[in-house]
């Protein structure tokens, strides 16, 4: 009997778990404090709400739910159906390339599908908006912490099941929802005991600029893309690439004084704004980012540092406005947090015009990054506080009395449950990492005076039920 | 386009949600306060570690995962020489009856199917226990909450999707864990503001007696399903199905005694020593019965009636020792809590003699309950306290620091984001029930007196922000 798990999923220990909890903890907290509520959409969506949503290459990677009983019987024998009435039937005798074709093969997936798992919050969200429009209050400030599953093939950091956790406001234009991500992102990472990370800051509108003002509004994707790059590659590396992907030597030197900009937040904007000065997109661009910036100042930050980047553009697909990414200035793992503005998000759900921004926290990544700092609290830890030695049946009833008193005051307790040899009693409170260890035997039951043992520096001394309480409440 | 999500399934509104927290919350924290610390499984198992555990029925309810790319193009072809190797093709010719052969559409499904998503929590439990056996401290105590998914047929209150709350102790036979467990439900339970409701106690070794003093061991299943149901249908219903099922009028006349079983449970045990006089087993049930209420009975509970109950038969397929089930005697909606020991569970994994015993907290039924009842406390309530109306830049900008000041003080606080009608902005602290809603105006930036609304009440008065952050922390 082989005894695993699917590749790429998890089990989270005790331990684990415990600091797994302090992150989603902390982060409900603050989402709560900046008044989003929490939903909750099923693990499996129907397969439509799902596919087009997330390019060829997202759809390739969701997993679908197959069909039961009858329904897979009678899929199974449409998919027979297809070959012959499509006229490409395939099977034995095509053993030469072993391949479908695969028009046909996307045609019996679908026969074969029920539902699919979700591959992140955003979608199910989308249709959660349309779907119960008439219930919800807007603008919406929701978020939801619920793990999503990817196909993707599984490597150090990346997961096929992970957690999300996801703050959006939709239904409202206004650049104060960016104003509130901004301080959201710094609000949680700070409470999680992160010191020096950076949010940084673009626009869509200043990358649409770009193209435009280079005279390739078109292009603008693979342009973002390489100029994306220039501090992983360098300048000469970014040019050949812009190059290949088709820009004209009067282009690419129009694109030149991008590379230059430096300074201040404030110096960038400038320069961007002489860059862009004939672009109108691009413009707007650098007054919303402005305004952000200017209201974020006004109200300060605890710890992040917040920095316009020109050459910022995850998600550039469906974000329409601003655009974040935070990373930790003391871990190098890639961002921790991302989000943006899309203009229109529900509009595939049949309900147009409705603009959202959002951010989203990688609760994986954070994890790592507190781990390698040292940040999780002891407090994290929600194991047991004290064990009660098991001398036997009498002294156990007599235990089980005190526990109940302590429970009844907050602590976490337990009695080892056999009459087993002390050594074995002290290596689970050991394994455990159980602080303390009571011992109660005849002479305790007729004083009244337990023995305590703190596991740590190994003292031991007398105590009362009700020292051994008031010592957990101080 | 269709907006929907798949039968069986749920979204939950933040109303919702906040309350089932609170269920999940006290859940989280009792069993943490007896000891328990939380694990968490992935969604996805390898199809081997759950079919087979669960009988041919539960088996066909599992949800299986849909193989993708060249796995599933593999898995299509090779059903084909399937077909062809067991001489049973089908397809297009087989119009006549449109169905396939059993067998060979197992061994389809076998090959198009990836993993599968959990059905419960207990055999991903038992499979991680013997995965990690080596990691952890036994005996092992853990609590679990986690959604489980089951392709039953959807009806009022069974659902496809559903949260499972369980605590086990695996790895010790002591019933000092049945005594934990019965007071675990009562704190849980109780915590939650229940006030009347019962903890049926039954044990496997008195319905193996029953069946053995009867002379009919390998009958034990029939008899228990029969007697089961006497409440609902009667003595003479419960004998004519008896008969129905092969007791013989001799073995009938022997079981009656057992009908008129009553009293206090010291009573009912008392009679049921005679009835199991002669059987080993039984009479050990007895005992262990008897061992599990005096204990519990001289720590007493707090809200639950603790009843001796011997037609409870709950998962008799694996139990072997205590059974237990909860229900609320003032909403009849069915059990809201079971559970039961287990001599192996661990053994179909290959970890033989781990004994083990667990309960279960169906969260569903006892968010009815307290629904029917209205035990959710205002408290429960996680949204927003305080919205600040927007009338324009200025004023905003001079909110956005004063709602800096209130979250510093933990208090639940938003500033609508646009300057919309006070119509719209008003409407919107209504719909999502925010108790205070605070006006800042040209007067109130410079007095520093702010306006604000008691929106139950209706009454306005004038208030500095010291004064509103204090009349939250009183």
């Amino acid at each position: 009997m082989k005894v695993s798990i699917p590749k790429g999923m998890r089990d989270f220990s005790p331990e684990v778990m415990a600091k797994r909890n302090y992150i989603f903890d902390t982060v409900r907290k603050s989402f709560q404090l900046y008044g989003f509520e929490q939903i909750e959409t099923p693990a499996m969506e129907n397969r439509e709400t799902l596919t087009g949503k997330y390019g060829d290459e997202g759809d390739s990677l969701i997993f679908n739910i197959l069909k039961r009983g009858d329904k897979f019987a009678s899929a199974i024998l449409a998919s027979r159906n297809l070959e012959n009435n499509i006229r490409k039937p395939f099977g034995v005798g095509d053993k030469k390339d072993n391949k479908l074709d695969s028009d046909l093969t996307k045609l019996i997936l679908e026969g074969l599908a029920d539902g699919a798992l979700r591959y992140d919050l955003t979608v199910p969200f989308a249709r959660y908006v349309v779907q119960h429009q008439n219930e919800i209050a807007f603008p919406f400030k929701r978020y939801q912490i619920q793990p999503v599953w990817r196909a993707d093939r599984p490597q150090k950091g990346r997961y096929r099941e992970f957690y999300q956790c996801d703050a959006d406001i939709i239904g409202s234009d206004s650049l104060l929802n960016e104003v509130e991500l901004v301080k959201l992102f710094d609000e949680v990472l700070s409470n999680l005991g992160l010191k020096d990370f950076s949010i940084k800051l673009n626009n869509r509108k200043i990358l649409s600029g770009i193209a435009e003002v280079i005279g390739r509004p078109e292009m603008i994707i693979p342009i973002t893309v390489a100029i994306d790059k220039l501090e992983k590659i360098g300048l000469e590396k970014v040019n050949e690439e812009l190059t290949q992907r088709g820009l004209v030597e009067e282009e690419l030197e129009k694109i030149q004084p991008l590379f230059k900009i430096e300074g201040s937040n404030h110096e960038k904007l400038n320069q961007l704004s002489s860059f862009l000065a004939d672009s109108e997109i691009g413009l707007k661009g650098i007054e919303e980012t402005r305004f952000i910036l200017n209201t974020v100042h006004s109200l300060g930050l605890k710890n992040a540092d917040l920095e316009v980047d020109v050459t910022l553009a995850r998600g550039l697909d469906y974000y329409t406005g601003a655009i974040f990414e935070v990373v930790s200035n003391e871990v190098k793992i890639g961002s921790i947090c991302g989000g943006g503005r899309y203009a229109d998000l529900t509009g595939i759900f049949g309900l147009p015009n409705m603009s959202g921004v959002g951010i989203s926290f990688g609760a994986d990544r954070i994890y790592d990054v507190m781990e390698e700092l040292k940040l999780f609290p002891e407090s994290a830890n929600a194991s047991t506080q004290v064990l009660f030695i098991n001398f036997g049946e009498k002294e156990a009833a007599y235990c089980l009395g005190v526990l109940q008193k302590l429970r009844a005051e907050g602590i976490r307790t337990e009695l080892y449950p056999d009459a087993a040899k002390m050594k074995k009693q002290m290596k689970y409170a050991n394994d455990k990492q159980i602080p303390f260890v009571v011992m109660v035997g005849e002479d305790e039951m007729s004083s009244g005076q337990l023995s305590l043992k703190n596991m740590e520096s190994g003292e031991q001394s007398k105590i009362t039920v009700a020292e051994l309480v008031s010592s957990f409440n101080l």
